[in-house]
C-alpha cells in the first residue's frame, strides 16, 4: 500500500486481533477477547496495554457479572474519537467527503462539484474539500492522518494507482501519491464498490461473516465479495464482475464488447434508452421513466422487469459460484427497487442452486455519504497490517 | 472431520508449514524453507526434527552451493514411502481405488463393478477392494492408515456425511463412519470434483497458486475453486456450481429445475439426446455421435458447438466473478475436446472481462485413476490440521 508517512498502528498479531475485534463488535471483556481470539488472558492484557496508553482503547466501568462470580470485569472499548479518518468518493462530476471516527461513524460531511476532471485538478479540489472538512472541528485537524478514497475503476490498492477508470477517463494515475502530496495525509485508494463492501463487512451487515457479497445496481452494475473473511481481489485484479456475467448470449452488445452481460440489460441507462425508444420520446428523464412505471406504463414496467430478471439471474450466478452467507443489494438503482425488487427476487429464487437458496438478499439504500464512508473504512484498515479482517481472527 | 482413530501428524504451525511445503514442492534446503515459511532457521530445524525422527523427512546428501559459500547444505526431502494412502472413487456402477504415496504418486490401482449400490453393500465392497490393494505389497499393509473417498454429491467433509448424491440416489449417509467400520482405516470423504481439485492444487498444475479453478465436463458439469489458497466451500456448502450457471434464461429446463443452466445445454447426455433426435435414431451411442461429428455431420457438430459455447460462457463467468490465476478443464468430456475446444475457447475469450483474459484455460485428460488419486490427496490432507494449504503458508 502507498503510505505517505505512517506505519500501521498495530503490527503484532495479538494487538491486531484485539483491536480488530473491538472495532467491529464494540466493547468486550478481556475474557471474551481471549476466548474469541484464541489468545491467553495474559496475552490480551499485554496486547491491550499500548493501545490503552495511546488512547485507542479504554476500560469501561466495572461490570460485576454475578454475585460471587469473582473479580469485577472491566470491558475494553475503542475510543472512537481518538483518531478521525476522511473518506472521499470521486465521481465523474462531484466530490463527496466525510469525516468518520474510528468505528466508521460519520461525524461531518461535505461535497462539491468537480469542474475540471484531470487528476491534477482533482487533487487540488480534494485538498480544498479536506480543508473544509477538517475546519469543522479543531479535533478533526489534530487527529486526522488518513484519507481513504473510493473511486470507480480498476485500482491497485498496494501501489495506490488507478489503472483505469472509464467513468473518469483516467488511465494509470498515481492517485494516492498525488493526493498525499496535495493533502499531506496518508492516502489509501480503493475501487468504490470494494470500499463500500469493506465498510459493510467491518461495520455493517457483513460483520462476522466469512463469505459476504455486496451488489450495486445503477448506471453500472458491480459487486465485491468477501471470502474467508478477506476481500476477493482476483489473480488479475478482476473479481465480482457480476455486471459482466453473460445472461443471454444473443442479448445486446455491452460496453465491454461482449453480448448479453447483466449490465447491458439492467443498467439504468439501458432502461432509460429502452423506454425512450418505446415511447418515441428521446427527452424522457430517468425520473420520468420511474414515474411512468409506477403509473403502470407497460413499456416502462417491462423495461424494469427485464432489468430485474437479469440482475436476479446475475446474483444467483454469484451465489452458485461463490456461496456467500448473505448478499446486500445497494447502489443508486435501489431507488427504483419497488419496480425491480420482485423481478430480482423471483429470478434469483428460480436460478439459485440447492442449499444456496438459504442465502438471503437484503436491500441497503445508498445515500452518497455511504460511498464516502467506504473510503473512510479503507483508511481505518490502514491501521492494520494488510491483509487484515476482523472475521478471520479468532476462528477456532 | 470424522476420524476413525488418528490425529493429524503435525499440529504446530511451524511443522505444518515445513511439511506442506516439502510435500508440494519437493526437496528444499533449510535456508530456503526458512525464507519461504517466514520462520527462523532454528525454528525450521526444530520443526523438522520430529518429522525426521519419524521417518517422514530425510536429509539428502550435502550440496555445496559454491566454493567458499560456507557450510554444506543438506536439503530436506519427504520420504514418499513413509506412509501410503488409499484413494477411492465411488461411481454409480463402479469402484476405483489407488494406493498413493505421501506425494500422491500412484503406486497400485484396482477397480471392481458395484453390483449393489446401497451404502451398506458399498461399504462391504470397499473393504474388499481395500484388501486387494493392501495385498499388493506388504509395505502397503504396514503403512496405510488413511482412506480418502471421492464421491459425487453434496458432502459435509467435517462430519463425513454424504448429504445427497443424485447419481447414487443416496441421502444423508454417514459414509465416513460406515467405511471406517468396514475397513478399519481413518476415513475422509469429499465431493469428487473438490477432491480432484485438491490433488491438482497440492500436487499438480495448481501448485503455489492462491486462486485456482478446475472445471469438469461430461455427463455432469462441475467445478471447484481455490481462493486464498483454500478450497472454496460456500456458506451453505454450495460453491463452484458452474454447471448451474444460467447462460440462457429461455434455454432448456435443467434437472435442477431452472432454465438454461450450462449443464442443461452442455452435458454429454444432452448432446447425445439432441443428435439422436436430429438424426431420428434413438439408438445412437455417445461414441457414435462423436464419430459423426468428427466426420462432419452438421447436426452432431452443431450439438458440440452449442455445448462448447455454453461451457465457454460458464467458465468466463467463473473467471469474471472469482478471478482465478488459471483454469484446468478436465472430466470424461475432454475425450471430445477436439469437438468442443475451439467453441469453449472462443466463447470464453468473447465473455471474459478485462485483465481476466490473461487467465489461461488448460486441458487435463482424466483417466479414472485421477479421481482415485483425488481421494488420496484428501487423505494426505488429513495429516494436517484443517484448513491447511501449502500455498497460503510462507506468504509475506
Ligand atoms: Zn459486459
Ligand atoms: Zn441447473
Amino acid at each position: 500500500m502507498f503510505r505517505h508517512h505512517s506505519q500501521p498502528l498495530v503490527s503484532a498479531p495479538a494487538e491486531t486481533a484485539v483491536l480488530a475485534l473491538l472495532l467491529a463488535e464494540g466493547p468486550l471483556s478481556r475474557v471474551e477477547l481471549a476466548r474469541r481470539t484464541g489468545l491467553s488472558s495474559t496475552a490480551v492484557t499485554k496486547a491491550a496495554r499500548p493501545l490503552i496508553d495511546d488512547g485507542y482503547l479504554y476500560e469501561l466501568p466495572p461490570e460485576r457479572t454475578a454475585p460471587g462470580a469473582g473479580r469485577p470485569v472491566n470491558p475494553l472499548a475503542v475510543a472512537p474519537d481518538r483518531e478521525y479518518f476522511i473518506g472521499l468518493k470521486i465521481s465523474a462530476g462531484e466530490l463527496f467527503g466525510a469525516v468518520c471516527d474510528l468505528r466508521a461513524g460519520i461525524r461531518a460531511t461535505a461535497g462539491r462539484p468537480l469542474n475540471e476532471c484531470t487528476p491534477e485538478a482533482v487533487a487540488v479540489q480534494v485538498a480544498g474539500l479536506v480543508d473544509e472538512l477538517l475546519d469543522a472541528d479543531p479535533a478533526f485537524r489534530d487527529r486526522t492522518r488518513h484519507l481513504g478514497v473510493a473511486v470507480n475503476g480498476d485500482v491497485d490498492r498496494d501501489s495506490g494507482r488507478l489503472r483505469h477508470s472509464g467513468l473518469l477517463g483516467w488511465r494509470d494515475v498515481p492517485l494516492a501519491e498525488l493526493l498525499a502530496a496535495s493533502t499531506g495525509l496518508t492516502v489509501t485508494v480503493e475501487n468504490d464498490v470494494r470500499a463500500l463492501t469493506v465498510a459493510e463487512h467491518w461495520f455493517g451487515e457483513g460483520i462476522g461473516t466469512e463469505y459476504f457479497a455486496l451488489v450495486t445496481i445503477g448506471s453500472g452494475i458491480g459487486s465485491a465479495l468477501v471470502v474467508n473473511g478477506r476481500l476477493l481481489r482476483g489473480a488479475y485484479g478482476v473479481a465480482g464482475e457480476v455486471g459482466h456475467v453473460c445472461v443471454d448470449p444473443t442479448g445486446p452488445r455491452c460496453r465491454c464488447g461482449a453480448r448479453g452481460c447483466v449490465e447491458s440489460i439492467a443498467s439504468t441507462d439501458v432502461i432509460l434508452a429502452a423506454v425512450r425508444e418505446a415511447a418515441a420520446n428521446p427527452r424522457l428523464t430517468f425520473g420520468e421513466v420511474v414515474g411512468m412505471a409506477r403509473e403502470g406504463s407497460p413499456e416502462a414496467c417491462e423495461a424494469f422487469a427485464r432489468a430485474g430478471r437479469a440482475i436476479g439471474v446475475g446474483i444467483a450466478t454469484l451465489v452458485n459460484v461463490v456461496g456467500p452467507e448473505r448478499v446486500v443489494v445497494s447502489g443508486e438503482g435501489v431507488d427504483a427497487y419497488d419496480l425491480l425488487g420482485r423481478h430480482i427476487q423471483d429470478a434469483y429464487a428460480a436460478h439459485v442452486f440447492g442449499a444456496a437458496s438459504r442465502c438471503p438478499l437484503s436491500l441497503r439504500p445508498l445515500p452518497w455519504e455511504e460511498w464516502a464512508r467506504g473510503g473512510a473504512a479503507v483508511a481505518i484498515q490502514a491501521l492494520f497490517p494488510q491483509p487484515a479482517s476482523p472475521s478471520t481472527i479468532g476462528v477456532g
